[in-house]
This record gives C-alpha cells, structure tokens and sequence, in this order.
C-alpha cells in the first residue's frame, strides 16, 4: 500500500475538515510517541474537534500523566484513526490491531515509515515526531496553549536526550525554545526526565560501572547484566532503558559491548555500540545478528563467559590498528 | 567602584571605538569563561581589532582548542583589559593580578558582580556569559562565524548542562538553535563534553552508586568519599566535577548529602543539596557554613563516621513529617 503525502499544510486543512478523532501510538510508547499523542489531542480540541488517545496498557508509570485526560472512553466510536511516531503496523499496541486497516492519516519522523496509512505527514529530518505535530498546531490554532507545549517539550526532549544526541537540530532547538515560551514547565520536566535517578537505577549502574571489563587497550569496553544482578536491585525494564549506551560512553572506547542475560543464564542478548571507527553491523553479523553501522546487536544460547571469549578471538579483525 | 552600566549596544560601540584587547577569564576556567573569551577574541578580530585571551595556567586539557588561537604572546602590550564570565577580583588568575586595577570592560551574567571595572555589560537573567556576547559579535558584526559560534555553543552548554539545568531559558534555546544554524560542530561537542566519561570517572561513580546509604525512609542520601577511593580510581578535580550532585538525583530524596575527606581522614568537605521542600543552609549553618537554599556546606575536622552521626541526629529538625 502507498499513502499519499501531505505537506504540513494539507494536513491542516484535512484535520479542520474532519472530526471526531481517535489516536495511537506504538507499542511500549515513548516520550516522543505519549507527548505527540497528548499535544495533538489537546491542540485538536482546542479547535473544537472531538479527538482521543487509544488507551495503551504498556504506558509507563513516568509517562501516564501526559496522556490521561484524553483517553478514548468505552464506547467512542472515532471517524478519523491517526497515529504518531509509528513506522510500521506491527508496531501497533495489541489493543490497536482492528484499526490496522484503516488509518487514515499518519504524521511520523521515521524515515524508514512502512506507508500503511491513507494519508502520511512524514519529515524524516526531525528528530522527534514531537517537532512536526509542532508545526501543524500552530498553523492549526495560530498559537501554541501550554498544555500542548508541556507535551511537545516531553516529546523533543525525549528522543534527544534533552538536545544532546546527535539526532538533535538547530531545528529541535528553535522549537524548544518557543514551546518554553509558550509555557512548558521546564524545569520540572528536565528534573522528572533527566536529572533523577531511581535507586534501582543508581544501584545496577554501580554494579555495571564497577564491574566494567576493559580489552586491547582500553579500545574495548565490556558490560555484564546478570538475572541476579536484575533481581538483587530490583530493576525494572524502565530502570535499564538506554543501559546498553554505557560502554560505550567510556572516553576512547571504540567499541562498547553490553551482555544481558534474559530469560536463563544461557539465553543472552549482544549490544554492541560503536563509533564512527568500527561497523557494529559488521561484527553482529558474525554471529547472526545485524542491525546499524553505530549499533546493533544478536542473541546467543550461550554462558556469559562463553559468548565473552568468542567475542574477544574476533574483535581484533574489527578494531582499527594503532 | 562603581561601574558604568552599559547594554548591548553601547558595548558594541565602545568596541568599535576601541582596540589592542586582552581578555580575562577567571581562575578555573570553566566551559563558559573559555567559550566566551575565545569567541569574543575571534568575533573581534573578524572587525579587524588586534584581541587575545591572556594565558589562565588552570585551563584543563578539554577546553584548551577553544582558546590555543588567542593566546596573548609575551610582550604584547594591550590597551585595554576586558573580563568574561569573571563576578570579583579575586576570582582572577594568579598572572591576572597586575590588572586587577585597570579592567575597562566586564561582560558577565552574575547578579552578584563587584562591579570592579570602569564599564560593565551585565545580564542576570543569561544561564551563561555567552549569551551575551552572542548579542554582542551579532551587533557587532552583522553575523556569528561558524569559529565563533563552536566556542559560543561550549559556552551555553556547559554552564547549562546541555540545557537540562534550571537556569536553561527560552532565550538560551533560541540562541543555541542560531549557532548550530550558524556552524557549531554540536555533534562532536556533545559527544566530548556530555556522552563521555573518563575510565576514573566510570570507576568513582560505579563506588559512589553502590555505596549510597539512605536514611529516614530514603529522603535522606549519603555519599562518601574516601582518599582511599580518589587514590584507587586515579580520579582527577576535572573527574570529580559536580559529583556533590549524585545522591540528590535519586528519585523521592529531599536531602543528598557528599562527605568527601580532604587533606586527611579527619579533615572533611560536606555538600548538601536540596530540592525545594527542604532549606540546605538552615542545615549547614548548624556547623558553621553556609550557602544558598538548595546547595550548601560546611567543612569539618572529623572522621567521616562522626560528621555521619552528627548530620543523622540534626536531619529530623528539616525534613518535612509526612
């Protein structure tokens, strides 16, 4: 299926032309696709439509009071299914799967977007879907409400890493700004985002700064997740988000390597995370796996230990030469 | 003394009118202090004035590139002085002090300035000094080169900690959004000063993590620092910037609190941070420091155990009942 693409402006003027609107988001939603959802309902109200969020049961606890006051009551029958920052329709919430068929209008960032929708506003440059639904509320409502800039300054600040991924432009940052000006309580969401730690979360990054493994110099950083260390500090899946990016952070580590046990001691997911020297790809797919030229990853029913020593004889084909 | 109060443009014409500039920063240079000497020192030299930075001993290999161009040579007598970033003299860098008593212009964004300088350019409500002298080279020269904007963009950076901390305005987004438009390597520059950690680094926070100790149903966080655990890591002053900031991240603490021992195990630092709920100097002056509401200290010549005790028997007197 192709959808037809609209400028931002079209999907103005298609939003103003119809109602009664239903909105989703992928599954296990982010900051992005929870902040885009909520300041797309908010600014379509404010316009008169009637416009809801499709409950999403994987909603995390950090991220529910963004989205609770738009959520699709019993019984709502929507005209208009849109979603936000969803490639694809696998990507769809269980819940979602009866609207699959009949998405009339997509706005997303992805370049890679699978085109599932009738209608798709798609702008691969931006860093956050956060940004375009930015762009067609202004024009929609000429303003930006805080309600609606509380929302999109989650979303910008979520797929950024508040402004400093390299994904963030001068784009995401001209935005920001005025979404601040128009009322984002910012530095409570900054405190709430990025500047607090849960103590779960503070405990395994003890455990894996502590137990970090260094190879070839220094050029080689190793990070072990055990099912013990999960247990003894009780992290959730929310506390070990990004914990993949952690070797990798090390100054002068090429290649940074984090080894997680899942469901038994030998049932064990490879992150590998690399610089602009070393082709992550490259070595994942050594062991079946695959993914970017700056992360990607495989699985291995193999011990801890065992997958270390196998990734430990390959490397050296994959690491520059000093 | 008591300075003359310019604005923006009144500086940008005294500039013009002027010329041979040396440029002070204060001792310790932070991101800010370099950033903005190095890019006032450019953005002047693009209008054809002779400008340098004075040599400040303290600058730390990581801010270095930013300021080795404008390195005043031995001999060079300047006309005038100008400080950046700089609130009182006796901030100035040991090799500063011969003008302490000439300084023409200070350009700063502190409230708290001495006023020590015959003009001062200053704005309180700037997260950073280089806010300022963004206005400043803009006026200036009608444009920020793409040299200029590299080191106005440390500037904002790092007194913002790539925007998340409170003091992050509207006005600093929109600043930051024109300086990557008008050529900073923000990718690069954030790579180097927020997603990298020296191998001491990982190690003293991976110790710091695991030793936290939390108090009074976990409003309390205590982190200890020995000079075993400094001696052990290798750790540096540059490693162990804003480590005080740690244990009052974790999530639902209201008093963090760092005892660092010093030149002995019986001569200790404390830093107590607060959120809102919760008045660090009412603490602190309870041992004979002192500070701002939510960041204070005092110093102690005890053991880490008894400064503990201590602090332990105080805290109910602040902590709010639930």
């Amino acid at each position: 299926m192709k959808s037809k693409m609209m400028t931002v402006a079209e999907t103005v003027d298609w939003l103003a032309a119809n109602d009664g609107f239903l909105i989703l988001t992928h599954r296990r939603p982010d900051g992005d696709a929870v902040g885009s959802a909520g300041a797309l309902a908010q600014g379509l109200r404010e316009y008169g439509k009637a416009a809801y969020v499709l409950y999403n049961p994987d909603t995390t606890p950090r991220y529910e009071r963004f989205i609770n006051d738009y959520i699709a009551p019993d019984g709502y029958v929507p005209e208009h299914i849109i979603t936000v920052d969803t490639a694809a329709v696998d990507l769809f919430p269980k819940n979602g799967a009866e609207y699959i068929e009949s998405v009339s209008l997509c706005i997303d960032h992805h370049p890679s977007n699978a085109n599932y929708a009738d209608l798709i506003c798609l702008d691969g440059s931006c860093a956050s879907c956060g940004e375009i639904i930015f762009e067609i509320l202004l024009s929609l409502n000429g303003k930006i409400s805080a309600k609606s800039a509380e929302r999109l300054y989650v979303a910008l600040t979520t797929d950024t890493g508040c402004f400093s991924y390299a994904n963030t432009t001068a784009n995401t940052l001209r935005i920001a700004s005025l979404v601040v000006e128009a009322g984002a309580p910012q530095k409570e969401l900054n405190r709430m985002l990025f500047r607090t730690k849960t103590r779960s979360r503070i405990k395994i990054e003890g455990m894996i700064f502590s137990g970090l493994e260094f190879y070839f110099d220094g050029a080689v950083a190793i990070s072990v997740i055990t099912r013990n260390m999960l247990a003894e500090t009780e992290a959730t899946e929310d506390d070990i988000d990004d914990i993949a990016a952690i070797p990798g952070a090390v100054k002068d580590v090429l290649v940074g390597i984090t080894i997680r046990e899942l469901t038994s001691t030998r049932d064990c997911k490879v992150s590998v995370r690399t610089g602009p020297l070393v082709n992550s790809n490259d070595i994942c797919t050594r062991f079946n796996g695959g993914g970017h030229a700056m992360a990607a990853g495989f699985s291995l029913d193999e011990s801890v230990s065992e997958i270390k020593e196998k990734l430990l004889r390959i490397l050296p084909d994959h690491i520059p030469k000093t």
